[in-house]
């Protein structure tokens, strides 16, 4: 079997979350969405009860990634985790926290050790996640430690994607007022030198264009509202230019994402957060992708968190669970590409 | 004459500039646009030469803002200030920048004494009138200094807006790591106090909805990642829950913005420059307003700058500029009938 039939690990998430309701609700459709083949890391009755109770009709079949091929055009393959798993939409318990960690962890495994393709997270839940003692910063953080390896910690980068529209913030979930403090030039010109790799290897462009915006309002107006722009964010610039890359900026975050501006560019990379992602969000609504760069393995994830609100129901957009999937399953085609 | 015959006032901006530009293309579009009866502050052996570069046959005349109405139809109504400005585009001059200020005080005034409407400026450039000694941090505070009655300057708030998306920032031209400082129960209090008023008087929304975003990201995900909101925004948008506002938050910056989210507001409070500029810059590709809330006039301009790179041309969009118009004159016939 060739790496490109092998299928996509997706770990289930959060079970009282919307992630089950995604997952079940694209394999129905996987005929009509051409979806590529999937493995289900999770709990095969807790899946069969929330299928039961948003009336869908599927069959679900206990498998391993090697036969997924062969039972997923009438089966949803699943490797089974877990047990005793309730269907309580919107309501956490310590089971399903465990059975979503779990999964996390066989689902990456299964990328790792080369049975699955790439990996695609449901999401998961922080507040359940703590009460069973999790201790990570988030999901993406936990991925990087299943992904260590001879004790070495591999550096995540959160990117989001819609797309041709690319945005990559270089510091996430920090306070506001920590932003300035963490910005340095071996800070940025190490993650832009990531982002550069993984985007030529992934994506298949060879020289990627790349623009980076400014810390403050106007990008600072030539240092008459901050310094940042011309201590940290240039030199970083000139220096990753001396080594060759398409990069340029820094610019005003403001009108860096006028889509004539934002379509100059293969990815932008932003200074904080919200700097990356209320224009993505906003640009993107419900069809963004999450895509971790850095790993050793191919990660997606949607743009969104659990919506317990709307758990158990048919409410919530799959957009973003499916443009995940083709994402992932796009990423690995090129990186098996480009190694042939 | 009654107040909604009165014209508006224009202020030409930097002459080197676009604003010239558009001027004088929108009002060569007055009947087919519907344009409200607007007078020009700027010089008017200038813009001639403009228009004549332009290609534009246009009758100018110097004229009061009492005659306006007559003149419209057939010739711009001009208050002429200052002489022997070159048409240079791109290339400042201290000629033109004393007279892109004089006309910013005549105008002004012009509104003050109840001569005109409403006032809308065109860009200006800062480091044109830096040169002549300008110290002020930008035009509305200029504006504010004019607008100064019994030695009391009003606290201008700048708001963007494009049809019913408006946002304010509540810090602007600040370097990033300077904002947290700048925030506090005070402060918020006092400025959404002047937001909540205006939007009352100035848009005909007799109860304004008021969304507050967050600083952090998450809106610091209960002090996870930062403690403002905890500290500070919240305890302000309770007190002001206590004076009978329609006011909730704080919101996550980067979901706040989605259209669904902020079309349940009639308007979104930042925390920061650019948390209120990406997301209506990037939505309102060249057609958001900025309009001036605080004055005891009614102030709008174009959301962008003088773009030299394009003056004496027909390639700026006139959309913003239009928008600011339009806006303008609504704004001045909301007052009015609220007055009457």
């Amino acid at each position: 079997m060739n790496n490109s039939n092998k299928p996509l690990a997706i770990s289930i998430g959060e079970p009282a979350g919307i992630g089950p309701d995604l997952i079940l609700r694209l394999y129905e459709k996987r005929k009509s969405a051409a979806l590529p083949v999937f493995v289900i890391y999770g709990n095969i009755e807790f899946l069969r009860l929330r299928a039961a109770s948003l009336g869908l009709e599927i069959n679900f079949l206990e498998t391993s990634p090697a036969n997924a091929n062969k039972v997923f055009p009438t089966s949803l393959p699943i490797v089974n985790i877990g047990k005793n798993i309730k269907n309580t939409p919107g309501l956490i318990s310590s089971e399903g926290a465990k059975m979503a960690l779990e999964a996390i962890i066989a689902a990456t495994k299964s990328c790792l050790n080369g049975q699955c393709q790439a990996l695609v997270t449901a999401p998961i839940n922080k507040a359940a996640l703590m009460n069973i003692g999790f201790s990570h910063p988030g999901h993406t953080e936990f991925l990087a430690e299943i992904c260590a390896s001879e004790g070495k910690i591999p550096t995540p980068i959160m990117m989001l994607a819609d797309n041709d529209l690319r945005v990559v913030p270089l510091t996430i979930h920090v306070a506001l007022a920590k932003v300035p403090k963490l910005l340095n030039i071996a800070m940025i010109v190490q993650k832009v030198r990531i982002i550069e790799q993984e985007i030529r290897q992934k994506f298949g462009l060879p020289t990627p264009k790349i623009g980076i915006c400014g810390l403050n309002p106007h990008a600072g107006e030539e240092g008459a509202f901050g310094r940042e722009e011309i201590e940290i964010i240039t030199p970083a610039i000139t220096l990753l230019q001396g080594e060759g890359m398409d990069i340029s900026g820094p610019f005003p975050a403001d009108t860096a994402f006028y889509p004539p501006n934002w379509r100059k560019f293969d990815v932008l990379v932003s200074m904080y957060h919200d700097q990356a992602l209320i224009p993505i969000k906003t640009l993107a609504f419900e069809q963004a992708v999450n895509i971790t760069l850095g790993l050793p393995i191919i990660r997606t994830s949607p743009d969104h968190g659990t919506a317990f609100d709307i758990a158990g129901t048919t409410k919530a957009s799959t957009k973003s669970m499916l443009a995940a999937i083709i994402a992932a399953k796009e990423m690995a085609a090129q990186v098996k590409s480009t190694a042939t």
